[in-house]
């Protein structure tokens, strides 16, 4: 695998610094050999981690070269000295690359409130620049994993008016359900040449399409970071709309492959299901239903005990603030329709979908035939392993 | 207990009508021997179950004389029928009693989308209305229980210019976590005499400080009801603003021990958390901050696993979406401070703080010092036996 994930003119490594309690990799750089343009979403948490705070305002400058991130510790709730840690983690780093370290962007991942080991980190600063290679973002993906049991990394090659072009993703996933803590990390690299500000547009579409629809949201966690870096290395412009609506569309695809991968991946994660809203006076109203449904607690138990329990489907639904009528209501589990008119379909019925609830993956679609906008969250089963492995997170 | 948990001038009772699944008590009456004022507080769900509906309406004229609940089946998303069956339910229990069927007031809890067994109550109807007695009100709550394990029965005794006076308040639970199904009923009777009016508006300020302060909030099931009759047995009457004050301090009192008990006996839960903000700016902003802190299920697993992890806390209330200086927080589990300035006191501290956390009931204080408004909320832990126990509801 490590072979083909790579993005021209993009090189990364990752080391083990000795940050996490167990050995493992946990400190890991992105290098772009040009300048690059940037674009970043970040945290709307008020609590929010130092090495966010710099990121911020660095990606605001509009260009960048390098990204280096850790896992291990969040460096967040840390003070003045959580700042002044994050700066020495980003001197480090760019003064290893020979770069401008305003062109160093840096993230954290961990436990809230401990101080970095800054120590550490510039101690394996050297061998971390040593190792970087245009096929090291395997072990890039693998130094950023906390609670992640897999390392996401997804490539998509594009051509636009005959030159190729390549994304690359990397990410770190969290726990599912409104992550406070267990931080969402994505990096993305690619080798056109665009604008910052039409970078950072369509950032912002294609996030609120993927990562933004899955219970990952990103105004939870105090370390949530999206960068995506775009060097120019291929030859390809990204100017004109036609030129955008490629670019944009395969961003699109790249962030939705690794937002199912993080949700699939989600702390004792068993099933992945699609909670679509159609019949909606507005987009709004259709993101507010499928996103309380999908973060009810007791709609998610009954996925993981396989119960067709559509009541507390219906009963979520009800409490999201939006105007419907109950009475006309319908509710699908795939192509299996189980509440008609407000009302469930029967036993017989419950027994087909208590059959396609035992899948990996489904599709619970609720249809409020009140308009004609929907929209989807993704989101997961809330299993015995999500409560064992929150109550013993840092044990 | 039954001895003492009466009520003067009301009768209760409760029968096994075969409605739930396991042979127990499931329909309950209780039956003011005088026509009573009466004021509710009903769910806000969009998705409104039939009792519900009808309870409502009567309530709004301001005089009732008895409540006819079972548990078993909620009625709700049942269509016309299930409006018909719950008037069919009013009128077999009014009948027995010789009262108008306007006066009878209803409620029903359990699976959603199921027909009321409509047969099964009629048939049953004579049995409880000749069980009828004083100290019923333990078979009442009995009857009205689902995943509680103890019936709730509170009693309060208060003295108004010389002449006692009672209330006493019957409930059940839910699930803790924002229930969508598993309803909150809670019925007070008391024998003051009070215009149905003031009774409104005192068991509106009661509730919004207990019963709107823990986790089970007012909005979020289809069931959800609160009832208070007023038949003025003992005398009394509560008009003056000195008198109301009187009776309003009862009330809360009343209401808080339900609320306590309520949290106490959620599903799965094995300690109760007081989430107190401080400092705030306004209360609504303190309420906002307590109440996401109350619903993290982050923190509320790291309660389960006796973990200090402040640094969640931390990042639940900074997405609040309330303005607060982050750089200035602080955070105390019961009298021992665990945050100062936003940071955190070290792990001597966290030892402490773990001995806290082993008890089975405690408080976690956040002093925003941002202003003086203050408000608290009263959650659980989120337990292993949660998940089972809801993954298993229906089977």
């Amino acid at each position: 695998m490590s072979e083909s994930i790579q993005c021209p003119g993009f090189v990364a490594a990752g080391v083990s610094a000795g940050i996490k309690k167990k050995t493992a990799l946990d400190l890991g750089l992105i290098f772009s050999q040009q300048p690059a343009t940037v674009a970043g979403m970040f945290t709307r948490n008020r609590v929010m981690a130092a090495p966010v705070q710099i990121t911020q305002k660095r990606t605001a400058h509009g260009v960048a070269q390098a990204i280096v991130a850790n896992a291990g510790c969040a460096n967040c709730c840390t003070g003045d000295q959580g700042v002044l840690h994050a700066r020495e983690m980003c001197a480090a780093a760019a003064a290893g690359l020979g770069i401008d370290a305003e062109r160093m962007l840096v993230a954290s991942t961990g436990v809230i409130g401990a101080p970095l080991p800054i120590a550490k980190i510039q101690d394996a600063m050297p061998a971390l620049i040593q190792g970087l290679r245009p096929d090291g973002f395997e072990a890039f993906a693998r130094a950023i994993m906390t609670t992640d049991t897999v390392p996401k990394l997804v490539r998509r090659q594009g051509v636009m008016e005959g030159t190729p072009f390549t994304l690359l993703g990397v990410a770190k996933g969290a726990g599912m359900i409104r992550p406070d803590m267990a931080t969402m990390l994505c990096f993305v690299c690619t080798d056109v040449a665009v604008s910052a500000t039409s970078l950072q547009a369509m950032l912002h579409q294609a996030v609120d399409r993927s990562l933004n629809c899955i219970t990952i949201d990103g105004d939870t966690s105090t370390n949530d970071t999206v960068l995506l870096m775009a060097n120019g290395v291929s030859g390809v412009v990204v100017e004109t709309a036609d030129q955008r609506q490629v670019f944009q569309d395969l961003l699109d695809d790249l962030l939705m492959d690794i937002a199912r991968r993080l949700v699939k991946d989600g702390e004792g994660v068993t099933k992945v299901v699609e909670i679509k809203v159609t019949g909606a006076a507005s987009r709004q109203d259709a993101f507010r239903i499928a996103d309380t449904v999908a973060h009810s607690p007791l709609v998610k138990t009954a996925f993981f005990g396989e119960d067709a329990n559509w009541g507390r489907i219906l009963a979520a639904a009800g409490r999201a603030g939006v105007a419907f009528d109950p009475r006309v209501i319908e509710v699908f589990f795939d192509g299996i329709q189980m509440v008609a008119a407000g009302q469930g379909c029967g036993p017989d019925r419950e027994t087909q979908i208590t059959a396609i609830m035992k899948q990996p993956e489904f599709t619970v679609t609720i249809d409020l035939h009140g308009g004609s906008a929907e929209a989807s969250m993704l989101t997961c089963d809330f299993s015995l392993d999500y409560v064992k492995i929150n109550a013993d997170y840092r044990s």
